[in-house]
């Protein structure tokens, strides 16, 4: 149950285990057998035995806390905890809410016995909480062994093949469950020749990690290539509306179930950055995730489709297409034709995981579709886990944002579990995201990175958590008995770091001012006449993305109100996403009451003066961190002050050149 | 003797030997026993075997052609020519200038019969003639088997390793000596750990290329790392003063040297882009040369060092410092101390390669040194063998660059000869370039960029050819018997194609506006704000470097004069170098009697319709070409119009929105 010594434990370090291994327990799982109530009885076990507790009988010893199997409760990962006395008891109605309410007290501590609160029920805001991993099986030429990955190799793949050990494998699968998380996809949705086979012959490899991740209630997932019936059928078509193409995914269905009975289902990226999909057929979205969707429902597996379909080999000339429609119209045309195992898979925002974009309309769109919202916890536009970046407060906000506005009140977490306005309330989606971790010792590179991991699974439990609340749990769990100092040093570093990479970088919402491929450091122009539909049409005289209906791509239209006119205006355009939606001069003033490119100049330096405060608190108190997070930390803050002040200067120094118009307080500008 | 049917057989087609193979040849070696004189013998052998001629007697047979070895001509690459009522005899003092004589007569055809010259000889510029490969052993993870290469792999390597099957290497030496190359460096200057190697324990594979060159007088040379000492001799230093090291590099040379009697030397970049180097020991580059100098001289070795040395972690806020002055301020100073086997390795121009640049003036620097001009066959930032771009202009017009003015009259061929105004002419150097060939069917890519490989080769052995007439030389030994059109097509596709090339990408020798890494394709601020020492400092106002003494980085300074005198000035820097020397406004008014911005975008303008027009002339002619080239060729065009109206409208549109300067024609930019 103990980590490798050589891995960093993360949020469950022997120590976070003390207020329960401490105490007598009783374990009362009637007649289960389940592989997460054998996990159950094994982490009380090896607490006790570690803290000096004991295993005792439910009914004869009064236990200081029991975990009993109670039948009734709908949701099988939902649990009770009931608090009188000093004593607790968990309840649930399947080993999973028992798993889920042993972590609760893991990260309540003592303070699960101090109080008397009565019974509370816990239970998860969706079923489906994925993590989607870009995982190569086959180190790719450019993209590497972790596609977007920032923290060392694969934990599942090295050397062209699955790994035999897979001891890294289960210890990922216990945070993630201590986490929330409950779904993991195993592999990049770009997906290669070698990687089609793992529903092919490499099934007992997907066997061998189902195994490691089933003792903690985690359902393994597969990404497919769309032309898997060529590549490993032999046939001459995936056209979805071919007799053959859809009895041989019902054959390869019925293989990979017959392997793994408790097999989550597909994951698919079609026609998109160059996969193949069913438009090659003439055949519709629609077409291709039913089709596949047929082919699993037998088996009760789910079809993620992903819809981040778009043109990427548009005419940077061409000012009519614009990319950020591009999910709407593949996709709200065909709301309510979706097979009910389909979870159509949308990015947060029309473009791609930016530090500030709009929200996708496409979200809104599909009231009679189940829709798994994406994020990204890898840092792709984020600073590559180099940065010291917490997204937690990104996330909130984003899953917060109600899509029909304040009055109406539903958000986008509440698309996700089927609340819809529009919609009958059946249509229950659920969250996804790629994961962050690799090999790496500390999992995430940055070992702040920790948090956003931890995070991301916290909030796909319960969205309305307070994402600063979360870090201060991550705090606690991950630097148990530490002086107050790291809390304080952690929060004063990352609570508002997102707003402060922000700052830094693309600025007012106007996205992909980074360098091309990599995606990491400045180039303004790096996109600017490319065919990936990502641009910013600055000139002497301005910047900014015309997406209005009046004058512009249209796109506000995509949006329900109020939202389809506060972004359309001017007037009551948000600042943060002035550029994504308006073409405006550089002395266009601000709500805030600055210009455009006063504003570009003051954000980047204050942005760079904020990490330098970061730099300067960590370094007063980096001695009270272990040695090794000290060390790692302190790397990683000094390539993010050289890539902070190459933003700052490349970005003012593009805007000073464009514009000609020189800083109000006369700062130094290249 | 015949090359792989399934390989193009560039200028040495069959028939091209007919006019010699359908005669009566005699063969005089006296008692030569050399690899090369055993490739004459072969190659009249087969010649008269497939076109229906003789080997006869010299003496008793009146032969219409006569091979013959006689004492007398110091330099063993010379032969004379006596033309005599259709009887020509080739006469040599060594079989090397025999075989350069048959390659003669086959380049002439049956119009070396027809004239009556009396007694010519032909003797090379320069003995060093080289062509150094990019080849990897190991395929880099960003730049391939072949860096820089555009005709797929590399011709001595694949899977890792040198191949077993080297008949291509003999084919291409054999082209080479038909083209006048005498050495080649078998390996990319990058020197990695298995290439580093080829001194070591891979010699054996040396030996057996260095079998293949040697029959066609081409002598082999190795890129070898600086670090050889560390990674292959255990040795903890390369200090070049370590006695150690000296020792180290004395005893591989004993080793390379006696497997290999008539190897050439050493080629090395040193502490040149992240390549080790002597600076590490705080010593210069001509402690470094003359160490690696004294190991191979006692073998009548020679050591190649590159003078490309600059900071390549440039701060581009930095405006003072000037990549283009770093090859003069690293070896200038040290002129006359270099040992008498070192040759200076330096690229023509002070950056790297540009369509337009202005000269080294390192070049011009080093009286008492062995210099060697380095250039590029592989069109790195000439369109990737994409585009149709013919160098032979640009190399005569590079080679005959009167360094002194048009008075001295002395060029860049005459440094590379030995005869520096300042020099004693003995330090003769010679030329050295990047070889364009790979595994590719027609050797190059585009098939019309072997032209390029054989101009070069025929202006290493004169340099004052006219370069129209070399590429008139191919046309006629590779199209043998071809239609006047393809003549023709070809003179009207490539004559001017690197005036073309020079129009429609970056203007006035602004250089470096290509994509970073790949150096294909517009991205104007590609490099701006990049470590790599090569930006353009456009803003809304202007665009140029500032290199003059009165008010730039000084590198005008760097000249003998005329040259620092009429760069330094606006009045007399010529247009085509022009923002090379000078940041301007965008209205400066060209010699030409237009604006910069106009000139910009005149010149995309014409650049396309040139290439357009290049494509029509191809369209209507390329039946007349065979089918394999003709497909390729068009292959090509259909590329090149692609990037060529990216090129038109990316640098317009930049250049349109920096100066918000309308055409003056009022045509289309974005």
């Amino acid at each position: 149950m103990t980590t490798d010594p050589a891995v960093h434990p993360a949020w469950l370090p022997e120590a976070s285990f003390a207020p329960l291994g401490s105490r007598r327990v009783a374990v009362d799982l009637r007649d289960d057998v389940s592989p997460v109530g054998a996990t159950v009885r094994a982490e009380v076990a090896a607490a006790v035995a570690a803290h000096g507790g004991a295993v005792v009988d439910a009914d004869h010893m009064s236990p200081d806390v029991v975990f009993a199997l109670v039948p009734g409760d709908t949701d099988p990962e939902a649990f009770t905890v009931t608090s009188s006395g000093g004593a607790v008891t968990i309840a649930a109605s399947d080993a999973r809410g028992l798993l889920y309410g042993l972590f609760h007290l893991v990260r309540r501590g003592e303070a699960a016995f101090d109080a008397t609160d009565g019974t509370r029920r816990h239970a998860p805001h969706s079923p489906l909480r994925m993590l989607d991993h870009w995982d190569n099986i086959v180190v790719h030429p450019v993209m590497g062994q972790v596609e977007r990955g920032y923290s060392g190799g694969s934990i599942f793949y090295a050397d062209g093949s699955v790994r035999e050990d897979l001891a890294r494998v289960g210890q990922y699968a216990r945070l993630l469950a201590a986490s929330g998380i409950n779904r993991v996809a195993i592999n990049n949705v770009n997906v290669g020749p070698l990687e089609t086979r793992l529903i092919g012959d490499l099934l007992p490899d997907v066997v061998r990690i189902a195994d490691v991740f089933r003792p903690y209630g985690i359902t393994t997932h597969v990404s497919v290539s769309w032309a898997s019936p060529v590549r490993l059928g032999g046939l001459t078509t995936s056209d979805p509306a071919s007799p053959d193409v859809q009895e041989w995914w019902a054959g390869a269905a019925d293989r990979v179930w017959a392997a793994i009975p408790d097999f989550g289902g597909f994951v698919i990226k079609a026609d998109s950055e160059g996969q193949p999909g069913p438009f090659a057929y003439g055949r519709t979205h629609a077409d291709g995730a039913n089709m596949l969707a047929a082919a699993v429902a037998p088996h009760g597996g789910l079809v993620h489709w992903r819809a981040f379909v778009y043109n990427h080999e548009q005419d940077w000339r061409d000012r009519r297409t614009d990319r950020a429609k591009a999910a709407f119209e593949h996709f709200a045309p065909y709301d309510g034709t979706f097979a009910d195992n389909v979870i159509v898979q949308i990015k947060h925002g029309p473009l791609d995981f930016q530090v500030r974009e709009a929200m996708s309309p496409a979200i809104a769109a599909l009231p009679g579709t189940r829709v798994a919202p994406e994020f990204q916890v890898t840092t792709e536009y984020l600073g590559h886990q180099r940065h010291a970046v917490y997204l937690g407060r990104m996330w909130s906000e984003l899953l917060g944002f109600p899509y029909w506005g304040a009055e109406d009140g539903r958000t986008l977490a509440d698309v996700a579990a089927g609340r819809h306005p529009s919609g009958d309330g059946t249509r229950v989606g659920g969250f996804a995201a790629v994961s962050n971790v690799g090999d790496d010792v500390f999992w995430t590179g940055h070992p702040f990175s920790q948090a956003n991991l931890y995070a991301w699974g916290r909030l796909t439990w319960d969205p309305t958590l307070d994402p600063i609340g979360i870090l201060d749990e991550w705090i606690g769990l991950t630097f148990p008995g530490a002086p107050a100092a790291v809390r304080e040093t952690v929060h004063a570093v990352l609570d508002e770091s997102w707003e402060t990479y922000e700052l830094y970088t693309a600025p007012l919402g106007v996205c992909f001012m980074v360098q091309p491929g990599s995606h990491y450091g400045p180039s303004p122009d790096g996109y600017e006449y490319s065919p990936w539909g990502t641009y910013h049409f600055a000139d002497r005289d301005g910047i900014g993305v015309d997406r209005t209906r009046a004058t512009g791509t249209g796109f506000t239209g995509q949006y329900p109100a109020p939202w389809s006119d506060v972004y359309e205006s001017l007037e009551t355009c948000p600042d943060e996403l002035l550029l994504f939606f308006h073409h405006v001069p550089y002395s266009h003033v601000l709500h805030s009451g600055t210009t455009v490119i006063q504003h570009v100049y003051d954000t980047h330096f204050e942005g760079l003066e904020r990490v330098l405060e970061s730099v300067r608190l960590w370094t007063e108190a980096e001695d009270a961190f272990p040695a090794d997070v000290a060390e790692r930390v302190s790397d990683r803050f000094a390539e993010q002050v050289r890539s902070t002040t190459d933003w700052r200067d490349v970005i003012n120094t593009y805007f000073l050149r464009k514009s000609g118009i020189q800083d109000a307080h006369g700062r130094t500008i290249y």
